[in-house]
């Protein structure tokens, strides 16, 4: 969660909502991608650093499953990511602050929840909650102060 | 819709599930992007017609919204896909094929149901239902006889 953090800093300092996301081999520990939020600068709604980070991790790997890798986040994932990581297979989602307005695995449409999505990851929300919504309050303060 | 079952056709060609999509201006009836299904030739999970043509759409436009535009895909949009189009704030959804399984809009997680949804764009389905669902049924059927 520490580099997905980190991830999300470079997206504070590029005026972009501050998300970060790794993905991370199950086995060895190794980071396959990283990525954060480039709507803006991609001038794309879909680049949220979750999909950015499958899209990553699939070419480097050669393939469209990542069924042995886990994926850390800083907020928890919209219902477009959260159907991507059900897509990708991976096997388990650490994300830090919950969303209760975007958020699409705990609130929303609750993909995960659907008796048709195929394959459900594991779900650990809330790691360094406090951490990863702190850095989203001061963007969005700062947003509202006229500072951006 | 004439022009997104022919994308369908070019990902049928290539062994993709065939689902076509097309982003069309509005106001002056210009087709803005056109995309078919390219999981398996990317390798990229994320790569459904609808996401590659709104990210196409946004890339020509030089913008990630797209206000003015309707998007006419073959089969109902899955919840990633419901949602990136809810993001770029598309007007209307024609789709052709209900989607009983995957959809995320008439079927399974429901996105724009979703108080959360933040935009919610008018949805037309069953245009040339039929014919949509045939390309689907025969790339199914193909599948499964073993001559894929």
């Amino acid at each position: 969660m520490k580099h997905a953090y980190e991830e999300a800093e470079k997206a504070y300092s590029k005026e972009e909502v501050p998300v970060g996301a790794v993905i991370v081999d199950c086995h060895s520990g190794e980071i396959i991608a990283s990525s954060h939020n480039e709507m803006i600068g991609k001038k794309d709604p879909t680049a949220h650093a979750e999909l950015l980070a499958i899209q990553r991790a699939c070419l480097i790997r050669g393939k469209s499953r990542l069924e042995e890798c886990d994926i850390y986040v800083t907020l928890e994932p919209c219902p477009m990511c959260a159907q991507a990581i059900s897509f990708a297979r991976l096997r388990r989602v650490y994300f830090g602050a919950y969303d209760s307005k975007g958020g699409g695995i705990d609130h929303g449409a609750k993909v995960f929840n659907a008796p048709s999505c195929h394959h459900t990851p594991e779900v650990i929300g809330g790691i360094e909650e406090q951490k990863c919504a702190r850095l989203l309050v001061k963007f969005f303060e700062k947003k509202r102060g006229g500072s951006l």
